[in-house]
């Protein structure tokens, strides 16, 4: 892949927006390969997303970002400029259950995503061996119910050491305290298995299976104080019956919250993921 | 299709079950098309659904009940034996909404179910000029809000009349009262337009609208005294995104709405519904 | 909805043509509600589409189309303006499954879009009645075998007759002339009952059976003289299992059908279909 | 999972089937804890699966299989009796991508299916540091042009060496010959990328993306002499537009390919895939 600029923003809906900022790159010859609006009706409020080729213009990141100031505060945009030779640091979190950190670390290994992973974070040393096995560092930070403060200080001190852009909980089973939710908004991605606004909490699958639903799914969201309530990036559901008891929920669940957390994942890694109040826009 | 029996069961889970009704219908030359057996661990119930070619047996469906008796009541089986020759008699109930209408129509008309449509209940007067030309007759009982018990009243008096075997709700927007919902368990049928647990009540695109869901659904449950928390027959979902708003979510819904309304009703005419507490067996 | 122009393009790629083109809308007040775009990397094309407020600019349709062809012929576009106050005309062919009629007069009647049908054309009489009770003109005319030249001329001439926009083949089972097809291209749409490009030509249905697949599934695509082989616009597929033979394929497929047709000539009728060679770009 | 026996068998359907074996696992005491039937009403022929508590019967595997010859003789049964106590041996083969080899060592690793893997071959030596951390013994059997008879002669004496019972082709790129298709009739499964009977050979997200689908999906079958040919027994889709090339098929396809296989995989190890002709039957 070339290297490129993905230029995303929001800002009040008004007349013009698009004209200056592609007036501005065309100017400069710009060469846009990828381009996605949004305007949100009830709201006023405009999204967009731009990939430009960085190599089809004659400055560089620090330089386009100058000349897009102007035109960002004219009009009152939330922005943000990423280039793609900056690699995103992606710090996982998880517990027990291996599905999500095995399909993360194949997807590592097979270059699908540009990042770097500094280190894997876990209540339990149970994947140390697989984890360290593949050149990534292993920090085991047990989690004690009398000490809990320490143990996510401890993690927010890691995250910081690693230099970390994103914070992955692959089916990490600890509550994160309210500082760290709001310490790092929109940088914590979590994978709930439960086809969010149901089956909140603990269990989703006993409680589906109690219910008697025919479809259980998985929900990837960003994580805030409100447990469950942020804003969702990506669901997928998978078909169930009576014959299915709630392990057999839980084993079909493994494959929809590792499939949903990756495209979720991803998603965000591309930038392509704007917060709009409790919702997301996501520009596939 | 040729003249079937379809016996339907369940009862407490021991050995023998199946020796036992097998046993009988091969004693005389029965033929068994479909079979599905269903054993709930936890509840340690056994549940059963047999088809029989009628003119396999040398007796008739009378005939046959007494011989099954003596098993069901040695075995404490909650049972039933359903002639094909005796056509299902559905009253569809509807409001202004006339997506999932159409779609039963162009089914009865299809002659994909073998049923009758004795007549069709408004509290619009809508339909009726559609309901008539197919030669059905149809009934627009107004429910006023100061006096619904008598509205009520007439609807079930209406359903007696046409000899309903069950009730079909497709986007009837009135809340029945409890007594009804009593009066006919197990045979009446909602589609509710949003994917349940998540969204009851009132305006479930809205809801999940609001909450930014990636998937919005439906779901066809039985009509019990507790609003939208009926046993589920079936559901189902379709993807949207940001660009969607609460019109777009109401526009997809209904093409899943009459989806699974038709599945779900097409399961109960076919006897392949058991109830097991809040849950459904469906054997598809 | 408002009065809307919707613009759609495509040109060879380079820089500039979205700064032109918003330029020119921004510079007379123009408010984009909708914006998408596409770069085909392989071949080198750009496309686009954009919904205007039709209020927010001070000329009519004829005006924006002069101010547009100037930027049009600089960038050698392909390029269309549609006014939405020009309802699209559709004619439905229909032979003797109604299932895909019923849907699509039940969108009408339920003004799911904003279009007229002027006439529905069948080589059977069995769908009058129902046709005509909407007060929507039927006409009749047998496809003899011998004669099909002279079915299809009158076909044309009812389609011209009722200045038709675009033909929806509705079930329609005849294979139709070269000539008609090249007289009307990207405006005949079909829904081919199997999941192209598997299954091809007549039952196809039966040949997913036989080859044993678990989904079966429908194809909504534009019609050209290579029979089942032009642009497709919009596909979808329902699972099936070993206890499904022909029969239930069937009645599930037209549920697919249904959804299927009435998503692709959605997105043709809000002009959201660009062609490219033998694919096409659904702008959704 | 306490122990259980599996049996499946096919044969000429007629009357008495059922009642014949369910009487003699009553007559015994066996509590049967699942069972499916299936006729095929076309070709006459009557499939059947049960689960059946070990220890609820007084005699063992062995002394079950002589019980059970005279009924399979007297009704010209297809059977099998599979003890869960014996773990299926599974023998994988990869070539140099990896997603489908990671998918099933997590599995493994989380022991969601009671396998035994005694080796991993390979035509390329990548994986084998992540297999040999596992612990499992890693082959690498290059497949020269020139001399690829030996190749799989090697692999077919390393598959007997491991007492395999199945071979998976984890995206195993190289053709079997037929000899080896043939030695091992419905114990070779295969993951294709691409939904069959479509785009089969090389490059399938190719040929998907030149036909412009809406849907590009995976297929799981046996092998046998005809490529690509053999009976399906699972297959998925997933949803891509104008807006992916090749490469973001090949990327979508890949969390197809490792699901879908999964899944084959697991419903051949539950012994719940009968072979029909070209077809299977699936015992969900």
């Amino acid at each position: 892949m070339p290297r490129r600029y993905t230029l995303t923003l929001s800002c009040p809906d008004r007349v013009g927006i698009v004209a200056a900022v592609s007036g501005l790159i065309a100017a400069h010859g710009g060469w846009i390969t990828e381009a996605n609006h949004h305007s949100d009706p009830e709201g006023g409020r405009f999204f967009m997303r731009q990939e430009i080729l960085a190599d089809s213009l004659p400055f560089d990141a620090t330089s386009f970002r100058e000349r897009l100031a102007p035109i960002a505060a004219e009009f009152a945009m939330d922005w943000r400029l990423v280039d793609s030779a900056c690699k995103e640091r992606v710090v996982i979190l998880v517990s027990q259950l291996g599905h999500c950190l095995y399909d993360l670390l194949a997807r590592w290994q097979a270059q699908e995503w540009d990042i770097e992973i500094p280190c894997v974070i876990s209540n339990h040393d149970t994947h140390r061996g697989f984890v360290e096995w593949h050149g990534i560092p292993f920090h085991h930070v047990p989690v004690a119910s009398g000490d809990k403060a320490a143990a996510f200080a401890r993690i927010a001190e890691l995250f910081e050491d690693a230099q970390g852009d994103v914070m992955v909980l692959a089916r990490y089973m600890q509550i994160l305290p309210d500082a760290l939710c709001q310490r790092y908004p929109h940088r914590i991605i979590n994978i709930h298995h439960g086809f969010l606004p149901s089956f909140k909490g603990a269990k989703p699958y006993h409680q589906a299976y109690e219910r008697g639903v025919k479809l259980v799914g998985a929900t990837c969201h960003y994580v805030t104080s409100d447990l469950d309530d942020g804003p969702i990036i990506e669901q997928d559901v998978v078909r169930v019956d009576h014959s299915d008891d709630p392990s057999d929920l839980i084993r079909y669940g493994r494959d929809i919250e590792k499939t949903v957390l990756a495209r979720g994942l991803g998603y965000h890694l591309d930038d392509r993921v704007l917060i709009h109040g409790r919702r997301t826009v996501v520009f596939r």
